[in-house]
């Protein structure tokens, strides 16, 4: 087998980066089984020279810090954009394409939020730019989509897209810890950033969903219209409610169409506790897709940290090597995709959680039951149990399917009422198909 | 974009022909979207022209008795041999390659027993011979192996690849049936076929472990020396002692590595409850893998079926045509594609779970554990339980880690204490790696 060499640019050498060179040191050999290149990081682009690195590539390696030692030499084929951030990786992307490279990136936010004119321009010069590690870490949902699924019309996709936040809400579930104190614990264990909004706020899993709709549907989502909903409210009280009917509380997000629009949201929502998604403790992601021919499948694995997230920048990197003159980022052909059209999220119809604080009197129940008939709400299941603890008591309700609308207008016209103690609160149900 | 007629030629027109039939019918949009190809089914070969078809295919599409429309067509570029059984099906897929055409297929059967020279011959002419649904339908582990974990050493792969296996052992789980009781109802329901042989005999599941064996770790599996038991001597009072222990009994499949050999093997393992794999109810097929890199993952969902299967079977025609001249069968490089080391049976370690019926008497627990201690087999757990019903008494060991070789000699040992009243249960514990 004649052999020849394929040249990496690193831009960036943080978790990931290192975390690659020591896959392609430590698994050498397994990896050069199978490709017919050789891969070489030929060049690293960091900002301090100096700083001590994770991992030490060797000496074939050289380290700079001028972009155009990346972006003006020929013979590198390939380049890795793991600098993070957005302005900076944007306009690193974008010349690298220009020259001519393949793309590898693991910037869910780049691509989500700016993504569009970069994927059209690296169809314009017929070029790979694959995100693989984009997504959920090493579990190889982009690959599957693409690919694997590419004969179905994908019904449902429904995920536990950060780890973080995951953690935090088995944190919350079994310990009957508060927000703040799962917060804490995983901040102290290294799982939180120092400023977890990107995590908690739902933030960095929306990046990834709405990547997910183009790979699901072929159509660009606009970020700016999702509906991103975060876990600082759920309380203790709603996961042991939750845990009564039988289920659990997870950040979610998911994907359905109504009609021809889409309707992808990022939310917390109880999750049956027979569905596998609701057994996914620590920090694991997990997501359920549902092809109208395959059926569901499940997939479960790391969402973040260096090794699993380099293990899916170098598959990427592979499947670039193998497939160099014909890569297909969407597995959709590019240059006719769509913008989505967009359902509103006020339109989007799911089954609810409501727990109201009410004064214990006659005709409450009555009362709010009343508000959710006119809004043709259904009501599938009610507790109702006297705490003993003071004159105001919790009543929790499960519906049946309705839209967001619908429970708005409930909440708004309960919250007149004299008789409610607190503001109510309200979680979606998500359902496994069978 | 312009766009070119790939032609198919499909061999057998069962469930999985006529659902591939309808999927390239009612998804045609979808998977136009996805490939610039048109992808026609010109040629279907059956034994019996007239005999009614699952889904009519429509007007572009010729049936033929003779083999010669297919193999002799240049205008065909793939053919999908779905015909199964070994020898005329081995006999097509060697001419089919002879004549220059790539051939995907659904058969384990063939790949596995003699898939050594089709998977040579197709290297040697630089054809696809690809086998997504030949392992767990419509679930992508042959992609993901392939592909998406090319940059891991896989440690370990442990699966549930049958599904009627798995249907009855959830079952006698659930239900407290025995053995023949779950199999009647399997059979009654669909599951099962007349000849449950394949199936509950652990044949079919072993057929797809060959096989993952192969994507695992670039090597061809000898099939004939693999250790392979099915389900018929499970009984509902091991998975009732297993439940105790906190475990579930599965019917596994396993590929570890020890040191260069290979140690695969299928047989009914416990499983611990809070494993996904013991979560799999009703036919489902589950597979986890251990990559050095990307950690653990997991993935299930339908193992069988028409249109799953047929999902997989057209994943591989779309990778095809994305790839038509550079095909890649295994993920490695095949020309030099080794056979496997094989690690004997009797030298693969687990933890065993045993089950001794013995007279009700002082001594005995003694004599076991001794003969135990001689063998180097430590114990880890036992339960030991005066059942009131006569004078023999289930005595129950887990082990920690022995071999094979080391138990099969306690048993022969104990057998010849006249306290023994039947033969003594022994299973393998297979532990999730974290």
């Amino acid at each position: 087998v004649s052999r020849r060499v394929i040249n990496l640019g690193l831009a960036g050498f943080g978790t990931v980066g290192s975390a690659l060179a020591r896959i392609m040191v430590e698994n050498a050999d397994d990896v050069a089984r199978r490709t017919t290149a050789d891969l070489r990081i030929k060049t690293v682009l960091v900002r301090d020279p100096d700083k001590p690195r994770g991992f030490d590539p060797g000496p074939e390696t050289t380290f700079t810090t001028r972009v155009e030692d990346i972006l003006d030499d020929p013979e590198i084929d390939i380049v890795l954009e793991l600098m993070g951030g957005l302005d900076n990786a944007e306009a690193f992307t974008r010349k690298a394409l220009e020259a001519g490279k393949h793309v590898v990136t693991a910037n869910k936010a780049l691509l989500a939020e700016r993504g569009r004119p970069l994927f059209e321009l690296a169809a314009r010069k017929n070029l790979g730019l694959y995100y693989e590690a984009s997504i959920a870490g090493g579990i190889p949902i982009v690959q599957a989509l693409k690919h694997s699924l590419a004969a179905n019309r994908i019904d449902k996709l429904q995920g536990i897209l950060n780890g973080t936040a995951n953690f935090i809400m088995s944190e919350m579930t079994t310990k009957g810890m508060s927000f703040e104190e799962a917060l804490a614990e995983a901040t102290e264990l290294g799982y939180a950033e120092a400023d977890p909004t990107l995590d908690v706020d739902g933030i960095d899993a929306a990046h990834k969903l709405a990547l997910l709709v183009r790979l699901c549907h072929g159509q660009h989502y606009p970020f700016e219209e999702m509906h991103i909903e975060g876990i600082r409210g759920v309380t203790p009280e709603d996961i042991r409610f939750a845990r009564e009917f039988g289920y659990r509380i997870k950040l979610i997000g998911q994907i359905r169409q109504d009609g021809s629009r889409i309707d992808a949201g990022m939310f917390p929502a109880l999750v049956r506790d027979r569905f596998l998604l609701s057994k996914l403790g620590k920090n694991l992601n997990g997501i359920r897709v549902m092809g109208n021919m395959v059926g569901p499948l499940f997939f479960t694995g790391q969402g973040a940290g260096g090794l699993p997230t380099a293990s899916a920048v170098l598959a990427d990197i592979l499947m670039l090597v193998r497939r160099i003159d014909a890569p297909d980022n969407t597995g959709f052909i590019e240059s006719d995709l769509p913008l989505a059209e967009v359902l509103p999220p006020e339109e989007s119809v799911h089954e609810f959680y409501l727990r109201f604080t009410v004064a214990d009197r006659p005709g409450v129940m009555a009362a709010i039951a009343s508000v959710m008939a006119e809004n043709d709400v259904s009501i599938a299941q009610a507790i109702q149990r006297d705490t003993g603890e003071g004159e105001l008591v919790p009543l929790v309700f499960m519906t049946h399917t309705a839209s967001t609308r619908a429970i708005a207008r409930c909440l708004e016209a309960t919250s007149a009422f004299d008789f409610i103690g607190a503001p109510t609160a309200m979680l979606r149900i998500i359902e496994e198909d069978a």
